[in-house]
């Protein structure tokens, strides 16, 4: 593939990856998330192609100009595009397998440059190639023995989808292909009858000097196209064209009207004719359904042409997912997960294991999804395609992957159930953790800070809608037992007249005097394995933040904390200043929306505040 | 193209015509025959692309080994595939037109291995080209001037039909295309945003940073994409990252979730910030009923990008037809038709004229099709794209191209009715004539033979169902008529004692004595205009057919008839002898099936004389 054969915007993050030195090891997967309605099954295939691409990842000297030239891209993006070569590591399930929806299905492990740039292409094939394999799988089931062939090129989106398409159905298990350039490419055998121009540019009274000169002239077996004019009699001249040339008649074909009843007609004139051995051929907007309903009216029939429903209906929608960055040490960057609702992905990096059962008197497949390092028994589905930008040949060999697939064919023509895949226990773990930016872990520390009842409504300096945040505050502090996270809560506790009171000429009126009723944390919180830090002892010193003056930083630091998840009162005052002291202490942050509230919501000090801190390097969420 | 890149019967074809000399100059036109449901038009491309693989025709030294090594095709072919370089002409309408059902939009005169070899390529290249800019102009007029970009790519059916469905889009208005391939061969504007995992490889406390990068690394207008984790946490930073970096937020982009409702709020937010400015692009699964709908609904929303619906629902269907033979001077041959029902074809080489009208309020489009010779007022859509294998630059040019399908845009934006395609007289007179094989022209003689009493039911030598024919010859006598045919009346008109007759040894009873009763033409039939000849007048030679010694041979030579059309009786004595004289002497012979009865059915001697007779060549059909 070209460089250019992506979508722009790779190239454009290509130049932020490359600028900023963030060009480090990820990796991708490749997922049908959901499948086509009424299937349990795809068919793997497309791998072949996504290795060729890859391995063939050039920029040639005009596409570098264009590149050069376009404005948008620095140097430093041209050159390294100018040496690129795929280096990267490729795992797949072989082809020919059959897997329900949700299982990763390739893997590219690359430079970010790399895996970024080729997701368009290892899509589009694998997408392709699988839709392919899997129509086709199910047409050659149907027709039950019979062969079937490949006859499509004129219906693709375009003729270079040709060699592909023939490729992935003779894996499924199609007998042949009308394309030579695929027999060429791959050795797969390619059939050809005749067309009707043939016989029309004899005219309808010339038919059979068409029959006799395509008799003559390939004696080896071409089939007839009976069709052009009126099909019973031109299976009369089809016969006496084989006599008269004295060619056996291997076969005719009818490519349109009741193929039914033409095949059952065309028999009886054969048979007549002591034809009996001579083949009859159906084309002409077959697919699975019909050729399965033939098959069972018991049609004459000894094979099928497939061609504008061999890619028919709509594209699938497989994606391409980073899932892993290598290179860090960050847990939550490591395992990389997507949480939008409805497109969760699998954090990590995975191995599909396949087990087999009974499902009352039926087999059924299961297929488990589980973290590249769990030893799990059963047969595990992905394996290494490519090596270091080299290919493994024997896990890309054509005739393997048709092999693989038959066998895969027969245990669906044996009933075989699709069990939906399932996860193991540690990568739901994963996902559990990952699935919420406020889950929390041992790493973390959650900071309360303030829950005072002097900042609760009806106290000395009660906060609006400070009672709100009680509840979100308590499923927090649940998740961090839970978790064996450090819990943290911080108060204000003044002595009496503190410099920060009104009567001292501070902005605030007396609050949290030590000791006093309204200094006490509101008794619905669980403060149960919390450190209490007091913050604003001093007479003369002001303090909002719950690192001031509290030797907090360090309690966090001996305990290996990584990340405070701040909450509590208020947004813009000590919460505010908890949070800008945890990230200049070196933490990650994650203030947490829903349990925080402003001094006063009319003034936007509050979403102020929070802007700040996220411009600031701290991250939002609400609570689980 | 290769010269692999077709069906394998395509070569088989080749080789037949190559040893036979049948390579002779001919026309195939595409036409699509039917269109999708609910569709009066279609916006033609694709041309360039067919175009493109005809001149690069070639036979590369590894097909050419794999032909030969084949060993189904001869050394001649091998030879002339070698040298093959396309030299033909084509005619196509301009890209970007709109046309009906049932017009040609293509012609290719080639000699015949050329003009056949390509049929796939340039069915699949005008059928998907064709597809993509029908897709994209509706989805233009839908977004009533914003702009829509191409972002197809993964989901095509393979990376290689990138640059064509991009061309195919931007021929139709749209505004630019994700795919860098695309600037670089059609200098095709790019754009990109940024893809999701740009954002998740920051973590989702980083959002911002990922956005503050896209933007310092490209000022010139980087969309951002804020759907990674939540839309309007997403659009907050989006705006503080322009903020923080001082870059200006030329736009975001939503491809996730209720796309109006967050376009709303994306946009609220962005105007409380003063980014009035900034853009707010969707995408995700947008088709042009989606995109009518937001426009309609007033959703704020600047620009969309267009990905699987681009490309979705079923291919189109156009065919390829022999549609004329040039280097032959028989006039059944020279205009090639496909009669069979449903699939009918025009016969000859034609021109498609544009007539602009008004169906009451409304403007009207009328597409009439003609023979090519034929002066018609109103504008030729088909003009040359290749002369004699060199493309004609300016009928190719993208900008015309894109120009052209912008005023066609307009005429359907305008409420424009495409009035079903209408055939000039000359047209459906030359159908009519070719669309049965039993019509008739002034060079065909009717021959009907021996209708007489005697040999229908209850005479003398009644032949079983012979009444029946009574019915088909009356027609063919009227359409003989008609259509200023010679018509020919035979009778057996013997002496009584004939020799024939069993009293003198001969096979039959004692028939048809020379002004009996049961020697009468049977007067149902209409003999107005009608030769009679009469035969076996000698009482001592017998004589079958209606050439025997009657002069008939001379007669129709004299007045330049060329096809001898029998009916009559008996199939299998005198109608046959008829046949069988006529070919001798050189005329081509129709035997209307239906026109005909056997002396006995049950002994089968009647088909089997028909089969004798079409191995003789004679042309067997129903009457009109």
């Amino acid at each position: 593939m070209s460089v250019l054969q992506t979508d722009l915007y790779t190239l454009t993050m290509a130049d932020t990856f490359v600028r900023h030195g963030r060009d480090d090891l990820v990796s991708f997967e490749v997922v049908f998330r959901r499948l086509p309605a009424g299937r349990s099954w795809l068919m793997v295939a497309g791998v072949h192609e996504a290795v060729q691409a890859l391995v063939d990842l050039r920029g040639t000297a005009d596409e570098l100009a264009w590149l050069r030239a376009d404005g948008r891209f620095s140097p430093e993006l041209v050159a390294r595009l100018a040496a690129l070569r795929f280096d990267g590591t490729v795992w797949a399930v072989p082809e020919g397998t059959c897997v329900p929806a949700g299982v990763p299905v390739l893997r590219v492990t690359a430079s970010r440059v790399q895996a970024a740039l080729v997701e368009p292409v290892v899509l589009s094939v694998v997408n392709y190639g699988t839709r392919i394999a899997t129509t086709a799988a199910e047409v050659v089931t149907a027709a039950a023995g019979r062969p079937v062939y490949d006859f499509s090129l004129r219906r693709l989106d375009g003729p270079a989808a040709g060699v592909e398409t023939a490729r992935a159905a003779w894996v499924a298990g199609f007998a042949g292909t009308a394309l030579p350039e695929a027999g060429l490419r791959h050795g797969i055998p390619t059939v050809g009858t005749m067309a009707h121009h043939a016989v029309m540019g004899h005219g309808e009274e010339h038919e059979q000097d068409a029959f006799a000169e395509a008799l003559a002239d390939h004696p080896e077996g071409t089939a007839l196209l009976v069709d052009t004019y009126d099909v019973e009699r031109g299976v009369r001249r089809a016969i006496a064209a084989a006599r008269a040339t004295a060619v056996p008649l291997r076969g005719i074909r009818i490519d349109s009207g009741d193929l039914a009843a033409e095949a059952r007609r065309a028999r009886a004139l054969l048979d007549a004719a002591g034809l009996a051995e001579t083949e009859i051929m159906l084309s002409g907007d077959l697919d699975a359904p019909a050729i399965a309903r033939m098959v069972a009216d018991g049609v004459p029939v000894d094979g099928f042409g497939i061609g504008t429903r061999l890619r028919s209906g709509e594209p699938l929608g497989a994606v391409y997912k980073l899932c892993a960055q290598h290179d860090t040490d960050d847990p939550e960057l490591r395992h990389v997960m997507k949480r939008s609702p409805g497109k969760e992905t699998d954090p990590g990096v995975h191995q599909v294991t396949r087990r087999s059962g009974r499902d009352g008197q039926r087999p059924a497949v299961e297929h488990l999804i589980h973290l590249g390092h769990e030893a799990i028994a059963g047969t595990p589905l992905l394996r290494p395609v490519v090596r270091r930008g080299t290919p493994v040949a024997a896990a890309l060999d054509l005739a393997g992957a048709r092999a693989h697939a038959a066998a895969e064919r027969r245990m669906v023509e044996a009933g075989a159930r699709f069990v939906p895949a399932s996860r193991s226990p540690q990568l739901m773990a994963l996902r559990d953790r990952l699935s919420h930016p406020a889950a929390l872990s041992p790493r973390d520390a959650l900071v309360v800070v303030d829950v005072q009842h002097d900042f609760l409504p009806g106290g000395a300096l009660g906060v609006d809608g400070g009672d709100l945040v009680l509840g979100p505050i308590g499923r927090l502090l649940d998740a961090a037992r839970q978790a064996g996270a450090t819990i943290v809560a911080s108060r204000d506790w003044h002595p009496a007249g503190h410099v920060s009171f009104a009567e001292r000429g501070g902005p605030w009126p007396s609050h949290c005097v030590a000791g006093s009723d309204g200094a006490q944390i509101h008794p619905a919180l669980d403060l149960t394995g919390a450190t209490v830090v007091d913050k604003g002892t001093e007479p003369d010193v002001d303090a909002y933040s719950a690192f001031d003056g509290t030797g907090l930083l360090e309690l966090l630091r001996e305990r290996g904390v990584e990340r405070a998840v701040v909450c509590g009162l208020a947004t813009d005052y000590c919460v505010r200043a908890t949070a800008l002291d945890a990230l200049d202490g070196g933490l990650r942050v994650l203030v947490v929306t829903d349990a925080v509230a402003a001094v006063d919501v009319t003034t936007g000090d509050g979403d102020r505040a929070l802007d700040e801190l996220r411009t600031a390097g701290a991250a939002l969420a609400t609570a689980p």
